[in-house]
């Protein structure tokens, strides 16, 4: 379900969102506007915007499903990024609504898998994935998700 | 009058804002959601993002006024900032919902001047003022703002 | 007293680069501090920024082989990422002094294929790779490197 | 071949650097190679990366001065940003060469007050002043400078 509420006073117009993409229908749509700081001087959305972006989409994922990621680093855990995919279809600009939909594909042991797509209307932006690491900050050495984290990571929504 | 649509999935639930702010109660408050990116080691967001919520909150407050700056950019000016000014009351945290408050206080001849605040719930964490300058882009010199677009920029609402 | 090199006031000791890396030893390095603002609440260099470290190799690559990318761009060209993997191997803390190495790995037509390392001292802590596509700005449409720039780009040095 | 000088593999050329800026002579000059990402579609550098540049010259100057900032953290101290004042004369571009200097113009009890410029060639570009704190994280208590630290941050060097 997507849920559009955004960087912006008015509530948008419900829009139909794209409905074959990499990400699933059921995973969650962050709202965000294109913010000037994100332009260059090309004029368009600088291309290393869109891991923030997707990593706000993330949080957002986490938070819909209630995971709690404050906890789990107050609890001496992080997720460190290991790998980032991104594949740029066409261009952003100032003020674009966008839609930044999250989807985990992948938790197992320590591994964190996550699709992403960034959307204007009906059409596709950019497609993305993140590999993260579930780490014991201290030592650095990985740990095992619990299943009722991984659970949760993977349940439909 | 402020409208908290944000960066999240849900409508936050509504929020009595700081009646006695810097910014008067018929300004635009921007909601966002602070991002991990956005943090520093430090623990708490680094000063140099609030810079571009104030920018964003700005873009709001055209929007909403229906001043087209993206049109404006196309008729040949620009609006640098020349000048800005933060104080950091208390700290933001990662996941905070925080709003944004921007109010025109000046537009005459060539300058806009512009006040904000972010708060959390009641609290406000800090204010600033940006004073940007009307330009024609080719020349770089200074342009006055049309009669109507200064109207609508210091129009309460 | 002015010391002006780099990010830092006084010349780095003479350090002996990874030979063995995705980024063969002819490739520039690109000496960078890391800043405050790129740590996040983890205590580590965000990912997003890796990127841009990339961009900043990219065009100090181009800087020592007179490719003139500037010159490019007024000609109405552009050069923009259409794809980026990034491989974070061992995290990167504030002040570290950081190489970033870029090598041009492919050019042909319309493709610009670069690898990236980045390393402290005798250590990698990523690698990545940028695919751009060079397009005329006002079409949009791929256009083919001119010949003595494609030699440029993959000239050893 | 690896030349390790700053953002750029050539040595600058020794530059004379403004002589009555607010920034006396016996500041520090951190030289910064204007990054592609730091453009916004206005062309020129956005206005919120100066106080990161801010930022990095203060971390060079603690460093000349071997004041060790990281070792303060480890104490459980921390030093936010209070207060941020920037003045933007003219603007900067993609790959200018920039000169930011720092100066410390006061340090007393808990408060650290340092002036900042931004030159290209012989031009002041901007000026700047951050005001900063020294706290106890924990507690958010302010805290009073040990002697030895004031005493470094404010030696002519």
């Amino acid at each position: 379900m997507v849920e559009p509420n955004d960087e912006q006073s008015k509530p948008p117009p419900r829009r139909r969102l794209p409905r074959n993409g990499p990400v699933a229908d059921d995973g969650i749509a962050l709202s965000v506007r294109v913010r000037y700081f994100e332009t260059d001087q090309m004029g368009i959305v600088h291309h290393a915007n869109y891991p923030v972006w997707f990593e706000a989409a993330r949080s957002e994922y986490c938070r819909v499903r209630e995971i709690d990621y404050r906890g789990m680093e107050a609890d001496g855990l992080a997720l460190p990024v290991v790998a980032l995919n991104v594949r740029y279809l066409s261009a952003a600009h100032y003020e674009d609504e966008l839609y930044i939909r999250a989807k985990v594909v992948e938790c197992r042991r320590s591994l964190l898998r996550i699709h992403y797509s960034v959307s204007r209307d009906e059409k596709t932006l950019a497609t993305g994935e993140t590999l993260q690491m579930l780490i014991e900050r201290a030592s650095g050495k990985a740990r095992t998700f619990a299943p009722e984290i991984a659970e949760r990571f993977l349940a439909p929504r």
